[in-house]
């Protein structure tokens, strides 16, 4: 085995979840990331935790959603609450075979089973919970990589000194919490917002791994100016490239984008709060060097920033409200990020590196 | 996909679990048998219910038991228990990928552990439950045989007109009812017990998937005579071939085996208990027509008879109490069944049949 994938599972356990004697433990793989499973159960064990081990392949939802008639569909699996009720430690394995198996599911069936799992979500938010990812030839393919090339990815963004990435993450966090005005600055790209009376909040890798972002949410009507995010943002499998946002006081008074155009336009138009920016995130994970399609990965490539279309984080005193929060990222390696007037970051180096 | 795997998961569902709306269902798998835990999914899903599918791999619960220090080895999951308690039904499906993943493991770790789970085990007996198997490469070797043509075995044995199989069960545990005294003969075998008082349960396919046997317990002190088992034991791992038993007033007075005799000799001599009988079992299920090392199949076999050393069934009215429960499993393909001096099979063919 892969001795990648027991330094993984110390981080999950020793550093994201903190397991402590006692704690019961759900692990859930999709169709593969049993390795990885294994490698929880054994340090769950050492440490005097317990472990139980769910696996929900996309392929078995799809199943599930194309017999279920539509007045089963959102049937609420209560001994699955009960569950996660006894829960301390909730650890999400993403391991899929397949990207796309629930592409085409019945969209209606779909929002209806997601919408019956809120309560569950909400219980898994109140323990210790972290996503991650095992690397399966699916997600290699996703990315455009082999597998090899693909673990070798995901375990150099993964596998970091996360007491010293945190250091960083905290650092960002101090001068934005202190901090009134953002100014972004790069090609195409001059916008202008407020964050003041707002949070950072620093995803040191505890709900995350790998993780890597500071983000906060920017000021309602605040936000002026035209941004070109070079990353294509990708929505339910459909890639939307090239984005260009003009926002006036906080809306979103232009969209374009030279693939998917249209989707994107859909997007912007779902509710009212979807025309407005619910988050201003900094990716800080420098072991993350590519545009892969996975948003795990994605909104923390170092020296990127992104900004969420729709709802808004509470924890950084955001308001907006939205169906939608979709992130879009743009990398910064030549571009400035300011904070009331100061450089925080300058292509691709924070004000401490210059 | 094999379209029999959807045939044996509409039988787990609406034969043996008898799925109704609302319900809400447990399925096990070991390392395989995600294909059938798909189908069950799905037809849960279309009447009604909801599944959660629970993954458990010798493999891990081997390194569960390797890596947890002796005071850790027995935790209590309570969240699992949780579970169970708000489950309606349990299904285990057999799927290993190597039968000897828990050969080596520390047996005092073992016994630990699986001390610990009795409490679950009470939990899910106390609901519709049902045992079963997925064919795997590793099943098919300990079977002797490829993976087609154990596939074939298990089906044939498993996708049976279970109304029609239950008809014939009945029909056997209505004469072992009013029976008072059986005779067994055979080759080397003239054996007679009481089973007077007794009740007799048909195993019509509700708890195993496939099923198969009519049993019930011999009244104490009431079995004389020898028996000769052609068919071999197996005892976690080890064969133990050709056994012969001498009985007098219930208790086994000589014993004898062609290969691993030391180990028969050691299980009868476990406790006061396991040197009396527990159980007469007669199978039923013709679909089984060979020994394959697996007493889900092996006890089954169509035309044998089981005994078992040890512990009585108290659903049989059987007072015997022993640590251990081990059939032994011998064919009657040239022998013969008598109640109260009546034929019940006579060289493998029911009374009815003669």
């Amino acid at each position: 085995m892969d001795s990648r994938i027991t330094e993984h599972a110390k981080i999950l356990v020793d550093y994201s979840c903190e397991i402590q004697e006692g704690d019961h433990v759900v692990v859930v793989v999709e169709d593969y990331g049993q390795e990885l499973a294994k490698e929880i159960v054994k340090l769950v064990a050492q440490r005097g935790g317990t472990t139980v081990v769910i696996q929900r392949p996309p392929e078995m939802e799809r199943a599930l959603l194309d017999a279920a008639p539509d007045e089963y569909v959102d049937r609420f699996p209560d001994h699955l609450f009960a569950m996660i009720e006894k829960t301390d430690a909730y650890i999400k394995i993403q391991s899929t075979g397949n990207t796309r198996a629930l592409g085409n599911a019945s969209s209606e069936k779909l929002v209806k089973y997601q919408l019956m799992q809120k309560p569950l979500k909400e219980e898994i938010l109140k323990r210790k919970w972290c996503g991650t990812l095992f690397p399966t030839n699916a997600l290699a393919q996703e990315a455009g990589m082999s597998l090899s090339e693909y673990e070798d990815f995901v375990y150099r963004a993964t596998l970091r000194d996360w007491e010293k990435e945190a250091q960083i993450m905290y650092k960002v966090k101090e001068i934005i919490d202190k901090g009134k005005d953002v100014v972004i600055e790069g090609e195409d790209t001059e916008l202008t917002m407020s964050i003041e009376g707002r949070v950072a909040v620093a995803s040191v890798g505890k709900h995350n791994m790998p993780s890597g972002e500071v983000y906060t949410a920017p000021v309602d009507d605040s936000t002026n100016g035209h941004i070109y995010f070079d990353i294509p943002l990708v929505y339910l499998g459909s890639l939307i490239e090239d984005v260009r946002l003009m926002l006036k006081d906080g809306v979103i008074v232009e969209s374009s984008a030279s693939k998917n155009e249209e989707l994107l336009k859909t997007l912007i138009e779902t509710d009212g709060g979807s025309r407005r920016l619910g988050e201003l995130g900094i990716g800080t994970n420098r072991g993350i060097d590519r545009f892969t399609q996975n948003i795990l990965f994605d909104e923390k490539i170092g020296d990127t920033i992104h900004l969420a279309l729709g709802n808004a984080y509470k924890e950084c005193n955001g308001v907006n409200e939205s169906a939608i929060h979709i992130d879009i990222v743009k990398s910064m390696k030549n571009g400035k990020i300011l904070v009331d007037g100061d450089i925080l970051q300058k292509n691709g180096k924070w004000c401490w590196e210059l």
